[in-house]
């Protein structure tokens, strides 16, 4: 048997009135869901209502911390410390598993998101912190998060495990990084093409760059993106195309 | 040996840049801190201030959620249903347990901030919502609450431990509730006047009501404000003047 | 010629990455639109995209002030005194009519937004300061609200002109407030019957209500919701009645 | 006769419940208030508040608009593109002149706070958003700001005029910068030797840097901060040297 790999996708990112996504349908195709905790999406409603759609489809509840930038999205870089972004995370991630609680499940992984995730990538102490805070919390938590960067060094050097996540519907550069959002190829929209990559990343553990290089990545999981108009459709040609070739779908926590 | 007597205050109500009462002295005096949870007050940065205090002091930490109401510091009524306030509740412990948890300690009691305290004095469907949340979060969390009131029915009825508070510095009409702020006596701002209603309220679960008449009160905890001019001064005197008379002051929970 | 009847819909709801609403159909439908001003919903990216639209299309621009209340999209009642929704009014409006200005428009009236809408239809001292407001900002603005209110009257004895709305997809009872939803006919969803009841409406000056009684109200403007699955298909048919039939829609404003 | 010399400082910077700086005091000691605008502090109470005693006090109100950032108070860096820089100044600047006209008085000047104020100094695609939007707004509002900066170059090509302050309680090194918090020298406290460098910036129209250089300013305001522990000493000993000396204190506005 082929071993299992984890789809995840950002869920639960509405906020009051205002709905993105369709998570009664990502719900079904994921097996964890990064669920924002109220800091750059999300309100103690739909932190409620994404777990329970976590509990009912056996979905692993990841948290999905942010800045704190409602009108922004979280995707704005912000000047926040290393305190900051620790004292954050805690009050973030102890939110949305205080949430979990009454609906009968309890977050199982933590990943950061946006700007926090980009610059997890690359700083060594925001990361430090950031996986110190999640240790200090719960040290069997893993952190789910983009190979090789700052962030999984200070998880290892935590003590916490570390799932490597890849996009099957972005495309890379030959040093790993994403192909900028306007670049050709940067942005695959095509069911089948990301179901081709899907495999292609599954199967070999990484994928032919923009320049025909190659990619080493060794995800555990494939992100899914869960609020453009195609996303069920390409979760849905995903999730078929690695079962048909075999692959368990299962969450990594 | 007297029994032991509870004091208790709400502190951590500092937002960002803005700092109110003074903690530092306070987290000296009481021994149960009841601290905002960053929907009326507080922010993550301040929680963790207040939980590194509680730890250090020794002082039992307790969850004080209210309204998500910054600008109006939780003191007005919102138009909230039960399932939205046992979902904010949720969040709000969860986000103060989540930060205490990094500073060596954790969320023991519950106790509401403002409107929101007041309403679930009278409101039996929302302070039934409020318990069973508690509940479901951790079912060995006491309530801490004013006596007689829907949330202490509920509280019990969730299998919830509850702890009466009674209040120093404000006068009691005959009905058991708090004399209107403009009324004479109805702010007492005098440390020594504090120390004989704390002394009257500990000795015989009572106090004497404006008009003369008794009102029981049976009081687990005694409430200090922490943010008024005075408040450090108060606090001393109250406590002081309980150690003298040969009370032990220890947290309920 | 028959005389000239106003079309208004609540837009610029979108909130950051949230979007709302088909803003750019229905700006094309409308004559009046009531623009958020970023206390219930709508930020100044959002504002300026309103205004903008408003410019372009000859659309009248209102500012539409709610309770300062994000996450409840100002639909809950909120304790607020008459001097906080005066206060609250006159920067609302001034955050739109500022953002306005660069856009080569201003605010041309004022109608409030959900809860506060509700309240000020009835409540007298909270009507007359929200009135009084507007005529201190500029005494030529008109208000845009329900016949025979509070805020009718406030408006008239603050010296403003005042602008009756009707529903044309709501049905009404027999004193002329709207029917609850979920009562059978409280919401006409079919464009069709929407643009009967228009008609109805705009020739006979009131509509039949669910008892089969007459209710009078003159109405100045028809409100169209903006943010429904078939709020546009709804406009485009009205609309197109009315021109049939004779009818100019110009903005009152 | 003197010159006149305007002394300005940042007050309104309290927010709902929370309070910081003594007004009352600082509104008789200035020329010119920076007053907050909402987004990093401010309400519309406290604006109101604000320039009711702008009114009382014939102080010039200025507009002090910064990022959308409470908890942080403005000062942290926020990536915010210069459209947004544009809508946002637009909405803070129209909020306070709308609670303004309420109160007799309207904006007269233009000041940016925090980290806002540190990226116009040196970000010229930000400051020509920032300039050109307070153009759109009113050409006949000045900006406030430093000496040398972007933010002067773009407010003179957009044909608004500029004031230039300088900082009586902060040292200065060679290149015109302030001297980082901290270090000796930095900052101060002592009311006599703010008022020597009061006089010594309005006689000279410059100041001795922490080297013995020399720092050209020629200031048109000089800025009093309104919000720490001897703000109010400071203020009075400035005017009072000021005055002594036969300069007169006027708004440049």
């Amino acid at each position: 048997m082929r071993p299992a790999i984890d789809l995840n996708s950002d869920l639960g990112e509405s906020f009051g009135a205002w709905r993105v996504g369709d998570d009664e349908a990502m719900f079904t195709l994921v097996s964890s869901a990064n669920v924002a905790c109220g800091f750059h999406a999300g309100d103690p409603m739909t932190m409620a209502a994404s777990a329970r759609l976590a509990a009912r489809h056996g979905v692993s509840l990841g948290a999905h911390p942010g800045y704190r930038d409602l009108v922004g999205f979280g995707r704005r870089a912000l000047e926040t410390t290393p305190t900051e972004i620790a004292a954050e995370l805690l009050a973030q991630l102890g939110a949305l598993d205080g949430v979990a609680r009454a609906a009968g499940t309890r977050v199982k992984y933590v990943k950061a998101h946006g700007a926090l995730y980009h610059r997890l990538s690359v700083d060594a102490a925001a990361a430090r912190a950031f996986a110190d805070a999640v240790a200090a919390y719960d040290a069997t938590l893993p952190i789910l998060g983009p190979p090789m960067s700052a962030i999984e060094k200070a998880a290892r050097e935590a003590g916490l495990a570390f799932a490597r996540e890849a996009f099957v519907d972005r495309g890379y550069v030959a040093d790993g990084s994403l192909a900028p959002r306007g670049e050709p190829g940067a942005v695959i929209d095509d069911p089948s093409s990301a179901s081709d990559r899907a495999l292609e990343l599954v199967e070999t553990g990484g994928i032919t760059a923009d320049d025909g290089s190659r990619v080493e990545l060794a995800p555990d999981s494939l992100c899914l993106h869960g609020d453009t108009p195609g996303a069920v459709a390409i979760g849905r040609a995903v999730r078929a195309a690695l079962e048909r070739a075999g692959h368990r779908i299962e969450a990594f926590a």
